[in-house]
């Protein structure tokens, strides 16, 4: 597994700062783009890792998928009264789709999804932000996992369009809390810092059937993992997720960090990391390191 | 594994009959709903069946999964020069996205990809439509495979969306011969009758990385046979691929006339027949039969 | 004059209370529907009056009207550069023509556009409300025009359609303001009562090339008045504004309170109000009030 | 007048040439940009005219008035079942707002309502386009109009897009007759080559309350015209009809051929000519002879 790794580095060095870190706020224009980390965590939880993996990033939409873990928590299947399971087919930040479909978001993973998952978590939590936080921190299994609040305010000033997006929710009668605290919580989340290997930890549960063999406990249950890697398959990547599907052949969810996660069901879940995205807002470098670890291992789920 | 069909079928029975049967062309609605076949085929080429898997019926928009074979033939990757790989987001027959992208279809499993592709085999072959029965024929090893006239003449009457769609992507320059000389194909391609049993055999071949056991040859790549599959599991379904995935989690491709085949890869393939239809314009009997399936074998891709 | 105006007034009272009060806020849903009022004001300033033409009532849109004087006085015609000039073609309150516009409006009487000219008179002044209402009282002649607070804290209550709107055309930088303020004085504009005798005198200078009889003084060039006209026959009357010059064939701007105000150029303004709309949010007696006059004044700018 | 006219003439010299000939087909694309020509013809009947104005060029979207002037005759009022009378807000040759309304095209001047109108008056005629062609004859007093049957079949063969609108109608069932046929004829009417004087004597009925002073008869009744100009006022100059009226503030047609259409209701009819068109798609040095025109008249009819 240390040789993969080695070779996948090797093999994606030359693309490494190719491509352009996110600059739609300030504060993550600020990274350095000539990373790149890579680890693995596989079902009995051991680690395999390779270059700056344990450097930490902002997980921005990653969170998105441990907010989703929170809904199922608290709502069960219900939560998709309120969010839909199909692909989006438009960008994900797009507000035509949620006008012609009376405020219901097409995915959890495209932005509005995830405002509207939020949402969903305020009305029952106290401080959501940091339940998420201890829940990624039980996950992870580590307990410095920390909100970059420099992030989150350089994302809360330049909200405008979550926020379009949020009270076109609401007009729609699809959101439930007040605007401005559910952008706070959901730019929190987005500027967590993980590393590499917390994340392939505190993923690892969707390789595995729902158990994390870090808390021994399960996350989701098998049915609910199924569901959750499906999405992954058929909406993690934005605009790029049928072109991943066909080229990588994972359940996955990018960021504009720069990071993704993939999952290998019943085998590992990977990160990883490198800051510079290609046209679709996906990791330049990450997405073709994946692409090179489904070669290798000649598997993909298809 | 036979016990298996027999408990679906059980399982199924009280289904079979509920939904519509495609109307939109007077022959497909002459259809009795209340049947309901599957069959299974593994690697090795052996096949389980139960219920009317040997009746034959259209398999509509399943001929989409045999079309692209052949384009793969003829063109190879650059096939995708001309069509998409991502989900559509919109319905199956929409005209809208194509407007807004230059009529680049956005996958060859939506009307307009499908008819993309249709030109592009057209450009090749004399005829296309003789070309795609005797691959099928091979493929299923069933020399009778025929197309019913009737059905094909129907379509043709009704053509006037699938015309629409045909010349705004020639306005774009992305459709090459005569309109009308493709859809013919087109329509007969879609009214070939073939049971599940053959179904089921005839695209074995995406179980077995690309490799026909009836044939004893390779009909695609591995890569590109995974490709296939991914298409599949993020596009097969029209509307209903994100909740598809979500509920069954196998690659699959849908026809009006009630058809379903699926795929576990590395496994078997899989054609269930019900020819009422949920309000997505999938098989409901069927769709539920494959849902069934992958919760007896406890094993989706995801 | 005082004839036709009774002859209309009789004409269209079987019509008076067809059709429904405006219901999206609590405060506009209490309104009597059995109503109706009708002013004329010449060039010379006369008026005539037929109804409940003294009644106050909720002006809503008739505001924009006011509110683009406001902005052609501060900007001229580099407004041009923020809002365009040309019909939507989509109901009042989309979001769908922004996106794919770059978060320019179609024109200001829109909601979306009526939003950036009211950001427009944040940049220049103070308190915008206070100098909307001090222009209408002057052009009015009534110095006791004032806003009912209850509607607008009610509409400001129910923003999050126009908070949509406004949050996306900061997004794309059409927006300088606070969001929450500008709403505040657009809702205050909205909120503004006036009855028909005070809002045919407050336009009248619309049918003479710009020139206030009351004020004795320019409001806007001829030039600016013959584009202020083309812009209400064009875009007034919402989805409507087509059918509307098809059947009345003026410039015309109407709003959810019932009101609704047309010029015949050179001759006279118009101001009907009752306060129950047609499907498409339009006075249902108003319009066809309207349709009545061009008829016996066998006259309309066609 | 005549002055007038010379004026205008040597007011828009330099910007005769500017812009580009339309060139979707090749037969338009060889006329020589350099020409400019203007008549007039006042409710007597009396023609003024200036430059190029006897020299015949292709109507193209003009002869779209006439031909809804056939519907009128054969339909009267009922035409609007199929066509509405709102701006349509979208180019003129947009597939979307059709799928979003069911096939009812917006108005009859964009190119999707011209195809219905087409369609209807192709139930009622045998020779559709030599029935319009008379009556183009009868209103002009020219005997000699003609189709140029090169530019026809130049746009027959270039037809995909109207084919695609065409058939898209037919799938909402808002299309009767066989789409090549209906297109035939439709670019038969197109190709109608007319000059200015021509088609201002043709037009005059539309400021004349709908007698033509040629034939001495109604051509439509007064309503009839006032509905006439009032879509031409908001639908006639594809996406610049907002700015059109705004700019120039009269009802007008244009066509890719470079001509322009106008009226002044109650005292003349214009055409102007120029082949160079804006990226709008009308006439530049037209449009701006327009602009001049109602500037030195001082009038429009706003």
């Amino acid at each position: 597994m240390q040789d993969l790794l080695n070779d996948i580095l090797e093999e994606v060095k030359p693309l490494v700062g190719q491509g352009n870190v996110a600059s739609y706020i300030p504060e993550l224009a600020k990274v350095n783009p000539n990373q790149f980390g890579i680890a693995i965590c596989d079902t009995q939880g051991n680690v395999t890792k390779a270059g700056d993996a344990t450097t930490g990033f902002s997980i921005q939409s990653i969170s998105k998928v441990f907010n989703l873990v929170l809904a199922y928590i608290y709502y069960g299947n219900s939560l998709w009264e309120r969010v839909g399971c199909e692909p989006s087919g438009l960008p994900f930040n797009s507000l035509v789709q949620l006008e012609y479909e009376n405020g219901i978001p097409r995915n959890p993973f495209i932005n509005a999804g995830a405002l509207v998952v939020s949402d969903m978590v305020h009305s029952r939590l106290i401080s959501p932000h940091v339940a998420l936080r201890d829940l990624i921190r039980k996950l992870s299994g580590n307990p410095y996992v920390l909100s970059d609040v420099d992030v989150a305010e350089s994302e809360f000033e330049y909200r405008a369009r979550n926020a379009a997006m949020s009270y076109l929710m609401k007009a729609f009668g699809n959101f439930h809390n007040d605007v401005e605290e559910v952008l706070h919580t959901y730019f929190m989340n987005c500027a967590l810092r993980m590393s590499c290997v917390d994340l392939a930890r505190a993923t690892q549960f969707l390789a595995n059937r729902g158990f994390c063999t870090i808390t021994k406990s399960d996350v989701l249950t098998g049915d609910q993992t199924r569901q959750m890697n499906a999405l992954l398959a058929t909406s993690g990547l934005y605009d790029e997720a049928g072109s991943f599907a066909f080229k990588v052949g994972l359940p996955g969810k990018s960021g504009v960090g720069g990071g993704i996660i993939a999952v290998v069901p019943g085998r590992f879940s990977i990160c990883v990391w490198s800051p510079a995205l290609n046209k679709m807002g996906n990791s330049l470098a990450g997405v073709a390191a994946l692409e090179s670890l489904t070669r290798h291992i000649k598997w993909s789920v298809y």
